[in-house]
């Protein structure tokens, strides 16, 4: 019996590939190539233009801590702002924090979430039914753009890589209004990126955040189809040094949240030791 | 022009592919398949029976945090046994520890050694020539069997996946001649794969050790090329409890071995985050 293969193309001289035991779906929606196959090692695997988003079985680690790490750094984030994540699973995550009172979720391409809520109910749960939750199909850049002055306590930004129709969520442009519609206290993430593969998004991103937030800093975690060691997690706030808390705070805050039992990867522990960043990543903050 | 490929062939329904620019030698030894390759984005790259074990670019994550955890963790390591390693990196890594007087380096392939310090140098850079080190070829189980009791502070076992030429270093009988011939002190460490894809690897070992040390832990390290998140470092010791200092004794310590400017992955922070396990994986040990 002969198999097809999905070949990554993110890398010209590395690739990964994944056994497709199944075509679920392939489409080209108005903005890029989505297709999600059925995998023996990660079950449902989404990609888009060609590069793996997310998988049904690794899919817990860089939602979790993308989403868990900023919202107990935080204490008190009522309003949480999604850019991306079309498959709906930070959307999910945050409103397993029963501490958030309202959740929009900005997602530019309306196939993303309409395949995601057919194939990859497993991923989003029933996160679309929430009354906390507004789905925007529209553009984020936009929105953000026209957003109220503070109006939200975290932004999540679960964009592709800065390549294709992610591009704009990296610019100058997307960071001064994020800066303008956060709270004093408020904080955005976004992912960066493998620094082993990809230093320079790290690098660049990270000196962008710098001209419009006080602190200006990464976390990291291990996902398994993100690969080349550790993916970061840049995280930006206006406030200076809000990650002094102890485990013990942290701890208390997820109780609160009632998240505990709800995790695969994020923990105190973990929580607190993402922020040890090996010195070939850290050199690469400002 | 086309490229030629040179696939792993670890798992049946997901695989790592490096480009290969360039074939440097290809050999089979009466253990295994030795082949090395040049690749754009991870340098020299060694596969043993086609699995990926070590790559110029990344090789100091993995090596680093098999090396200077137990090292640092025991704090007074005279004698260091190492356990496969033909390509010479751990040994590198033992003896930059400037408070290790013996590093005995047993490797049962003679081939991998050789095409190693001909085709690797990187790696192993002139450890080869220091007078503290010993290099057998030969059969690291004989040589536990036979070694006198308490003859090592630390040993460390690099070896393949627990198939092939490494099983045997996976059995009670292995363990229990490592406990005979460690100090009251002394401490043991092994990988123990990718517990997203191998989760019975870290599982089983850790049961077996269990039956021989009174300490059975893990740490853990993000490789690029040992794909699926976090790579488990197993380690053991039959003192309860050895990892009981703070972030500044280690600094300390790392400060007396001269380790300082010499490190890419590990730093004291990250050497103390490398035990805080997401519980995925924190569930398979005993």
């Amino acid at each position: 019996m002969s198999f097809k293969w999905v070949d990554e193309t993110l890398y010209p001289a590395w690739k990964q590939s994944f056994r497709a035991d199944r075509e679920i779906v392939h489409k080209k929606s108005l903005f890029q190539d989505i297709r999600i196959i059925e995998n023996e090692e990660y079950g449902k695997v989404l990609f888009l233009d060609g590069v793996t988003q997310i998988t049904e079985k690794d899919e817990f680690v860089y939602q979790e801590m993308l989403v868990h790490v900023p919202l107990l750094i935080h204490g008190n984030a009522k309003r949480v702002l999604i850019i991306g994540a079309g498959d709906g699973g930070v959307l999910r995550r945050v409103l397993q924090h029963q501490t958030v009172e309202k959740a929009v979720m900005v997602e530019i391409d309306g196939d993303v979430i309409a395949l995601s809520k057919e194939f990859l109910p497993e991923i989003s749960k029933d996160c679309w039914n929430d009354p906390r939750a507004e789905v925007i199909i529209g553009d984020g850049i936009q929105y953000v753009a026209d957003a109220p002055k503070e109006s939200f306590d975290v932004i999540i930004v679960d964009s592709t890589d800065p390549i294709g129709v992610g591009e704009v969520l990296f610019t100058d442009d997307f960071y001064r209004n994020a800066a303008r519609i956060l709270t004093g206290d408020g904080l955005i993430v976004n992912q960066c990126g493998v620094p082993f593969m990809q230093a320079e998004e790290l690098r660049e991103t990270s000196l962008r955040r710098k001209k419009f937030f006080s602190y200006v800093s990464a976390y990291v975690a291990a996902v398994p189809t993100y690969v080349g060691g550790f993916m970061t997690l840049g995280i930006a706030g206006k406030k200076e040094n809000p990650t002094n808390q102890t485990v013990d705070i942290i701890k208390q805050r997820a109780k609160v949240a009632k998240l505990e039992g709800l995790t695969r990867y994020w923990s105190p522990d973990v929580h607190m030791a993402s922020f040890c960043l090996p010195p070939y990543i850290k050199e690469n903050l400002p």
